[in-house]
């Protein structure tokens, strides 16, 4: 620990642990490809600069992050910049101002937004923080719930897919960051709502915490399309694709005429050399069905409305939030690579400090 | 011939040959399972019912024809029924009305709908003829570009890919009874187009007659990604499709954010017992690309401002027609394979009489 009195210095300088990527990645990530580096940082904002420095309290482990830790050629039509070996990763988190001379935040704000894999971060582009509005909920909800995978699974549901009352949803991956959203925004919007997860706990966590109608676990079963058939035996009005892969080509053979799939993720893809291949989506031209990508980069002028809202049904009790949490920045690495084998049960984050 | 006399009898009976199908068909189909029967039919419609007798003038031969021709499982979803074994095969067509007992149509009456392959047909649901109002341009015109496959590029185009001036399209089947029309249409909307298609005569005939920006041919390309790279080298905005496999995984990597890929046909599919696994979706997701399947049926309300558009752009020389025609009801089942290697230049139909 430093000393106090340096603490009480204008410019005290802290030390800075920091994930960073080690190698681009290809395959199957390990832990190995990123390592902890610790460094230094003056815990005020660099005269001349408009910029807020945060210390960050959760990070966020998000499968996105799995397309930046890749190298891709210069000119690829890639949404975002790979991650800068030996710089921290970056992905969304929560977190406290430390300083600030943006005029819209103070020094004791808290917020969200994007920010680094590592305990302060100098964010040289403060629009992109969010404030929070209910610090009265878990300050964590922030990373998931009340944050991007929220926003995701809200916009994604209300905006892309358009639910009708009565409709027949599936969601993949149902008990996850987005999935566990979606699947009790669909009960509250009157559908009836199936989901599929990776093992049995999280079949039981989806049908007595989070309200689905049914669901089966992806790895037991041996024919998807059977356990689609099981579950919806008239058929799917709505797929949220969080997955993609064999889960996606089964339920396109179980879509209803004019049905909707609103891929948002392909987790089972993110990894592998050589993708799946799809063989029915021959499908979507006798059933007309419409399947649209899409990322959350797009909705963010919906989120002070879906903040309310949001933070609203969960005072009311009306969806219900499981986090996966670790401690300390050092379990960020394993967290993050957990994901992709199923390994969390709800959403998966790092706490790093608690104020 | 039959004999003038016999004509002249208040219900005369004359030939009617047909193409009926003699088996449901797996993988690809063949001449041999169709066959020409001889019956009779009698020259008005039967006492008591409500229907149009129509002589035949021109067959359409169209790829969608193909699903009909296997046997699917009782509740199996498909858009429309089987084949019937032994019965005439059934797709649009263009003919002239013999006899009605519909107060909308009377003897003399041009027509285009939903007819039998067969010399005469007794239609029972007359409300699906369109009478031809535009019989100074060529009546096998109303089986292609002012019928079905005309209305599938306008409302395809129009609807479901909403392009915009100076959009990047690409179309595959460019010179088929959509793709043709597709082109021309992207064209007058200000576009820049490019075509595939399967010979170099196609690809010739892409360019000189349909005023495509440039073509290639998929038979003669080794990467069919690196010919769209070269031909569109900013990307694509739509691709309509009509042929899914191959084209459309390579289309996927080539789209531009926001594209949208209008699937209208998978020709390369129909005959596959085991379709193509499609392995570039996950594209969808960073692009937010939007895929959508549909059929013309949707449409039909559009047909009669369609028709006025499509006459005044074929009158006014802004679209060119090409069709394959060949002649006689026995010439029926050969072109309508041959659709399925491509072996067509054009819209292909069949002329079964000329009045």
């Amino acid at each position: 620990m430093a000393g106090s009195g340096e603490e009480a210095a204008a410019a005290a300088v802290v030390q800075n642990k920091k994930v960073v990527l080690r190698r681009h990645v290809t395959g199957f990530p390990t832990e190995d490809d990123m390592e902890i580096t610790v460094g230094t940082t003056e815990q005020r904002v660099p005269a001349g600069l408009t910029a807020v420095l945060i210390k960050n309290l959760y990070l966020s482990c998000d499968p996105w992050m799995r397309g930046r830790m890749s190298k891709h050629d210069d000119g690829a039509t890639v949404p975002v910049s790979d991650f800068v070996i030996g710089d921290a990763m970056v992905n969304f988190g929560v977190g406290k101002v430390i300083d600030s001379t943006h005029p819209e935040f103070i020094a004791g704000d808290l917020v969200w937004g994007m920010s680094g894999w590592e305990e302060y971060t100098l964010v040289t582009q403060p629009e992109s923080l969010h404030k929070i509005n209910h610090a009265d909920l878990p300050l964590s909800y922030y990373t998931g719930v009340l944050g991007m995978p929220g926003l995701t699974a809200y916009a994604g549901f209300t905006q892309v897919a358009r639910p009708n009352k009565g409709d027949f949803v599936f969601v993949s991956a149902a008990s996850g960051a987005v999935g566990q959203v979606v699947g009790q925004l669909a009960k509250i919007a009157g559908c009836y709502v199936v989901g599929s997860a990776g093992s049995d706990e999280k079949v039981s966590l989806l049908k007595t915490k989070f309200g689905y109608d049914d669901a089966f676990n992806y790895k037991s079963e041996t024919d998807l399309s059977a356990a689609l058939k099981r579950c919806l035996r008239d058929g799917i009005d709505i797929y949220f694709d969080n997955v993609g892969g064999a889960t996606l080509d089964a339920a396109l053979l179980h879509m209803r005429h004019g049905g909707r799939v609103a891929v948002c993720g392909m987790i089972s893809q993110y990894n592998l050399e050589e993708p799946y291949g799809v063989r029915n989506l021959y499908c979507i031209i006798g059933k007309t069905i419409w399947v649209e990508g899409f990322n959350v980069g797009r909705f963010f002028h919906l989120y002070p409305r879906f903040e309310e809202e949001m933070a609203g049904y969960i005072k009311d009790g009306k969806v219900a939030v499981v986090e996966d949490v670790v401690e300390g920045i050092e379990s960020a690495p394993a967290a993050l690579i957990g994901l992709f084998s199923g390994k969390n049960v709800g959403k998966q984050l790092v706490a790093i400090a608690r104020a």
